[in-house]
């Protein structure tokens, strides 16, 4: 007998989501024996409380196929906490839509919701197949090399770092000092992506500060005058998670004012005030971007590489439930070699859930400043085809003639 | 007798800025009876004061024609108003040089130098041409139909607004209202431009404010409750350069303290203003993106249109000294016609210096909130190829079997 196919996307949207959403709906058509309806959960585990459920089938193949062009949620997505209350009514709908297979796309929260429904359905000894797939822009997701979304969001970063950093360059005798503000809740993967844009050593961003080590702003000003006196100007890349010493975020107030569902705290402004900070204490010009969630879900910048595991993960889950396999997330596993390749595996999802994997120590350098170049070993093959080429004049001198002139400063 | 070129580039780098300056290039070297040497001078006027001219026939073909798909001023820029004493200075650099075709690649700062430099060769009766190529994202130049800069920022904002607006919609669920910043200082060209994210009417962007209008908060307030109580949430589009009924800027504090050496003010802020104003007086949550410096420096939107014009504007300021023709800017003349074509032209640099050309009125509509049909028919071929195709769901919902389900608020 088939059973009908569930799939939901959680948190915050990507620019890959669709893709493994494609994915997982491409692959379940090949199997028609296996598998009955595909429904598609409105706005994640809120559309499957809510019983609003769309059909998947009823969607042109063209539509589908162009999903993995498509950024952000398609399905919409959502962050939500399930009450034991709500966990029976998922019970409910998954037995009255005859819901036999579960792909939840989403991140550790998802993978939490998820391993709990699979145990749950356990209990009630009813025959459902929950799978999770990855997805998050974070990389924070355990038991995977990294997570679809990430390379991404990784490559939109160090573009648009790489861009902005010629911006200061060329323009570093009014606009001194850029902060650069990225995502990253916890964990410095994100930040620690805009290292990529350097085309040789010297080169933006100068410094980089990631939330795995305590920020000290004494430290940080320091920092900003050696690079300034070197260059005349300094391109900076900064988490919003940034926290101090005692572990306090460096932006509090907005944080308490945002919390959400999840007990997640919406940051933002680590930026602007580092830049209020370098202009008193150090008398410099500074000027801050924050490209917030354009960085998350563009699609201009996806890299190859995620657009097609993103994809992957989503088949792949259609094998392990075809394998009669559940309660587990689909991982990558990094082979090793001359050429860069993911192999698919799974963890369970009760591994993964609320667990949070921040940046290893061998991935930051020393002064906290900075990554290593095992970090760039490790992302650089991520984010696919590279960066685009740029021309790099050789600006060779003409012999002056005249005696040195003294600006106006 | 051949004289030698100086190439200049100033103001805000932008995506194409480059474009221009290699259409200079490659047009002054087909006349090589004409042109001697050509120098691009480090950091626009600075160069020149400082004699830090290159040598732009020693570079590759290669890169002179990389130049065009590589976004900032590769030569260097800056933002300098010239003093009696530095005039003189320049005229000696010239001299010592025997540089005779000079060509400003700018903005109205640049225009208003260009111009003054102009006037005064043609005082000591130098045989020097001087010549402006319009250069800037602000599209405030007057006398030309748009500004080289302009569309491919404004196709980054369409499609980055499109992007976030997706975003927004999947997850407004839990963020429900975002502000995207946009540049822009005292015209809204750039923040209008956020309107070629709508795929149709109801489509994010669903307020655009621009500097043209005064900025009233409490109508501001009742603009965003009134799309929130509709949709469930709201995505707005905000200048940096907005002003409240008296001309004070929003964001006064800022200003005050950045001001460059033209008077202009640097602004910022104002979406995290207004995200805690509809916070503290609506109680509802709102988020900012304010991508800054890379909505103007960013080439991967960049508009064909813009590419293309920003090279011809280069060629035809060549062909102008060629005509022997001096103290003029060079513009972008719209045929009329089914297809969008811009013709050449030219403009006195004093008639186009320190003025600023706003968006006119039949461009903004009533209510002051949103752009009107006719700037989006002027606008839109400017974008080409336009926003990439995504898909978009039919979202047919599946017949629901149980009672409504009430969810925890």
């Amino acid at each position: 007998m088939r059973g009908n196919v569930l799939i939901a996307q959680s948190g915050g949207p990507t620019a890959v989501i669709n893709s493994s959403c494609c994915g997982i709906i491409q692959e379940v058509l090949k199997y028609e024996d296996s598998f009955g309806e595909i429904y598609g959960a409105i706005n994640g585990i809120l559309g499957v409380l809510s019983e609003e459920l769309v059909d998947l089938k009823r969607e042109d193949a063209a539509t589908i196929e162009l999903l993995k062009r498509t950024p952000s949620s398609a399905l919409g997505s959502c962050r939500y906490k399930l009450t034991d209350k709500d966990y029976n009514r998922v019970l409910n709908v998954i037995k009255a839509h005859d819901i036999r297979y579960c792909f939840f796309i989403g991140g550790n929260d998802t993978m939490d919701t998820a391993d709990k429904m699979d145990k749950l359905l356990k209990r009630h000894s009813r025959e459902v197949y929950v799978i999770g797939i990855p997805k998050t822009i974070d990389n924070d997701l355990i038991g995977t090399d990294h997570c679809p979304g990430y390379p991404s969001a990784a490559r939109w970063l160090a573009i648009a770092v790489r861009d902005a950093g010629l911006d200061t360059r060329a323009i570093y005798t009014t606009d001194t000092v850029k902060i650069i503000e990225t995502m990253g809740r916890n964990s410095g993967w994100l930040v620690a992506a805009t290292a990529l844009a350097r085309e040789d050593p010297g080169s933006p961003p100068h410094l980089i500060y990631l939330p795995e080590r305590p920020f000290h702003e004494d430290r940080f000003l320091i920092d900003v005058k050696r690079v300034y006196s070197k260059l005349g100007c300094a391109v900076i890349a900064v988490s919003e998670g940034l926290r101090d010493k005692e572990g306090k975020l460096l932006v509090e107030s907005r944080a308490e004012h945002d919390a959400d569902s999840f007990g997640h705290a919406q940051r933002g402004g680590v930026a602007d005030y580092l830049c209020r900070l370098v202009a008193d204490r150090l008398a410099i010009k500074a000027r801050s971007d924050k490209p917030g969630t354009i960085q998350r879900v563009s699609m201009v910048c996806a890299s190859e590489i995620d657009l097609e595991e993103a994809y992957e993960v989503g088949k792949e889950a259609v094998q392990l439930v075809l394998e009669e396999k559940s309660g587990c997330m689909i991982t990558l596993k990094r082979m090793s070699g001359e050429e860069y390749k993911c192999a698919k595996g799974s963890i369970a999802l009760g591994q993964v859930a609320n667990q949070e994997r921040l940046m290893p120590d061998e991935f930051i350098n020393g002064d906290g400043n900075d990554v290593t170049g095992k970090f760039l070993e490790w992302a650089r093959p991520l984010i696919q085809p590279g960066l685009p080429e740029y021309a790099h004049l050789r600006k060779i001198l003409v012999e002056k003639k005249l005696d040195v002139f003294h600006l106006r400063k």
